[in-house]
């Protein structure tokens, strides 16, 4: 395997034109869309046209004339073709957090509303994204619940009559492990739990079917995969049999804001949920972050025209599988462990390697010289491939620059060891 | 009273050189500042800065080399300077929804703590915003609690014993009145109980001093007064004495999102809330809405140099005064009723008329003449000025177009009584 050989790659893509939707920074290899994905070169008109024309020309009247106030839903359809959702069931707006808390309040009402009081545990993975433990500590203590966290092999052992809900990140993000959806949603539901499912790093990422799963509740995050732009409005879906129980005032999501309202221009002061998938929002829509967001989520539904999320999934086994092989075989015996796995059914769109120190100093050497990837403390090197715009040859390039960072010793200088606020 | 005397007025105005921080479009006069602020002159380039330096070009390193990840406080302590609050006081982001959850939350547990299990009461106007009201009915049932929705003139009775928290937006958004906001909280401070300000209406309209009210929280909106535009993060504030209170884990605020733990970028499993009001933040920020927001709120704070909230104050209660007096002389005979009080104590920054028919019409008249209010169910038909733009002149020419409309019956045609869905 030569780097010729890896242009020659690209040069048979067939996604290769998708990169064109991007606009990408001069002398940059990036390789964090997983952390916060590239700008859409739609983006920028777009934004701008919202600023200017909607905002400042068309003032309060674009509420409808721009159709503002359908953004949330028009928005979330657009995701939802991505996740497997019908129409009507996906609702963009606020961050993951915000919208994890509400799907799993309103599991967690859902199950406590079956009046079995033994169903009292709310199992996630130890090293799930720390927000969504941390919103889930706060709900466990509300409803009188236990969050126990397991390791990933632990979770089989947790399908029994105490469990309330399975939370879980479908990929992992300092692992780059995914869960099998289907599978673990059957298991909970065997058991009577329910099942809420973080897409974070799932949604534009690789093929998800929370229908054909059978899923109960998700949400996910605008700005990785799916090119939001920075602290992009997250999504939540939930699946409609659900949204028909919660009928019933003790099952209303917490979050009871005027957007989630039958019918907020009446402005009266009792709340009545709307109906579906409505009745999860809250407040009044950020509309320029809607905007940006939809923008990025064109630049992945682009990929319909070839292939769609198979073809993307394709090319993105085949970028992991060629920084896994060039790692191993040119970065060998630098003290890097793989913590992806192999097997592609367990792998996401990501590969993170561990090295018992100077992981942080490494990742900053590389950003230095134009590689960027993030540091997960306290030991993950992270890197995220995504195929609408990176390239197998950025894949031989930035492996090329760990070699050399390593084998240099560079990254012991003390620059690279000044820890920066956000990495 | 003339055309020609309100165009001496302008002529004569301290203010007038801040209208030109704003990109107002032709052909509008714009009486809406309260629902959605204009446009920043300077928001367009600074927008396309974030979206296509900091975001394109940068990507993830601006969070630390733009700064992205201290946005919340910075524009929080914007804000706070224009509410009487010190630095660090302050956190922007979420929405006025999500953010009176958290704050509303706070309140109830800390009363809840305090043993005192007959104090079970929220108290709010019943024409409070709706939002406020929802967000409030969904925890009084979580937390056990009755919310009491009163009269303004019915407040005075509420302090007993079983007040938990009076929970009021400062200047009500269908009547204009605004509350006395140091002697209610004196009030509920002496019966036990504490106050939740939603200053929606208020942040860079009217002088607000949280801190020499002694107030517990607040809440207020971004989009309206404070320019930020459509959907603008909001904010927050909470007295300094009940953030140290909150230390105990079973008083924290149920949002606990990671950007406010006391270390995000540890990613610890277990949540441990940061010191300050940090510990209100959730999610991620959304850096492009606050980006415009700061914007925003640098209009109101170049006001500083002019005399600051003061000087708004003065002009913006000529401006109202102007309106009801040109309304009652012009437009008499036609049905309309002041719901703003004179007193100036008790008034905001806008005006409301009721009209017991074809309100919503006539704000559809207007509108299509490029006089721009707003209609609120059922009967109201609301002005703002926002003395940072609104001239004089403008004050004179909205009144002779509504005497225009009234006198000719034009707002009785069809068109002007489609109902759009946001107006």
């Amino acid at each position: 395997m030569t780097r010729q050989d890896t242009v020659a790659f690209d040069a048979q893509d067939p996604l290769a034109p998708l990169r064109d939707q991007f606009t990408l920074p001069d002398g940059v290899n990036y390789l964090d869309g997983n952390s916060l994905g590239v700008l859409p070169a739609a983006a920028a008109a777009r934004v701008a046209q919202a600023v200017s024309a909607e905002w400042g020309d068309g003032l309060i009247r674009s509420w409808n004339s721009a159709d503002w106030v359908n953004l949330p839903q028009r928005v979330g359809d657009k995701i939802g073709r991505l996740i497997g959702a019908r129409s009507g069931e996906t609702l963009a707006g606020e961050s993951t957090s915000v919208n994890l808390y509400k799907v799993l309040a309103a599991a967690l009402l859902l199950v406590q509303a079956s009046g079995d009081d033994a169903r009292r545990v709310i199992v996630s993975e130890r090293s799930n994204f720390p927000t969504d433990l941390y919103i889930a500590e706060g709900l466990a203590r509300r409803h009188g619940c236990e969050l126990k966290l397991v390791e990933p092999d632990e979770i089989a052992a947790q399908f029994d009559p105490s469990l309330a809900v399975l939370m879980l990140t479908h990929v992992n993000y300092r692992t780059g492990r995914m869960h099998n959806m289907a599978a673990l949603t059957r298991s909970a539901h065997a058991c009577g739990a329910l099942v809420v499912w973080d897409l974070a790093h799932s949604a534009g990422a690789v093929p998800v079917d929370l229908n054909a799963a059978n899923a109960d509740f998700a949400v996910g995050c605008g700005y990785k995969y799916l090119n939001g732009g920075p602290g992009a409005p997250a999504f939540l879906w939930v699946h409609p049999s659900h949204l028909d129980r919660m009928e019933r005032e003790d099952l209303w999501q917490p979050l009871s804001g005027w957007f989630g309202h039958a019918a907020p221009f009446e402005f009266s002061p009792q709340y009545r949920p709307a109906r579906g998938i409505a009745r999860f929002a809250c407040g009044t829509p950020p509309v320029l972050g809607l905007t940006a967001l939809e923008t990025g989520v064109d630049t992945v539904l682009a990929a319909e025209a070839f292939g769609g999320m198979a073809a993307l999934r394709r090319k993105s086994l085949a970028l992991t599988d060629l920084f896994i092989a060039l790692v191993e075989e040119r970065c060998a015996g630098h003290g890097l462990a793989l913590v992806t796995p192999r097997e592609h059914a367990l792998r996401g769109s990501q590969v993170n390697l561990a090295r018992s120190e100077g992981g942080y100093a490494i990742v900053q050497a590389l950003i230095a010289r134009g590689v960027i990837g993030d540091f997960r403390a306290p030991d993950i090197l992270r890197f995220g491939f995504t195929p609408l715009y990176t390239r197998h040859v950025d894949v031989w390039d930035a492996v090329e620059h760990l070699r050399q960072v390593l084998e240099s010793g560079a990254w012991r200088e003390a620059r690279f060891n000044q820890i920066a606020a956000v990495t």
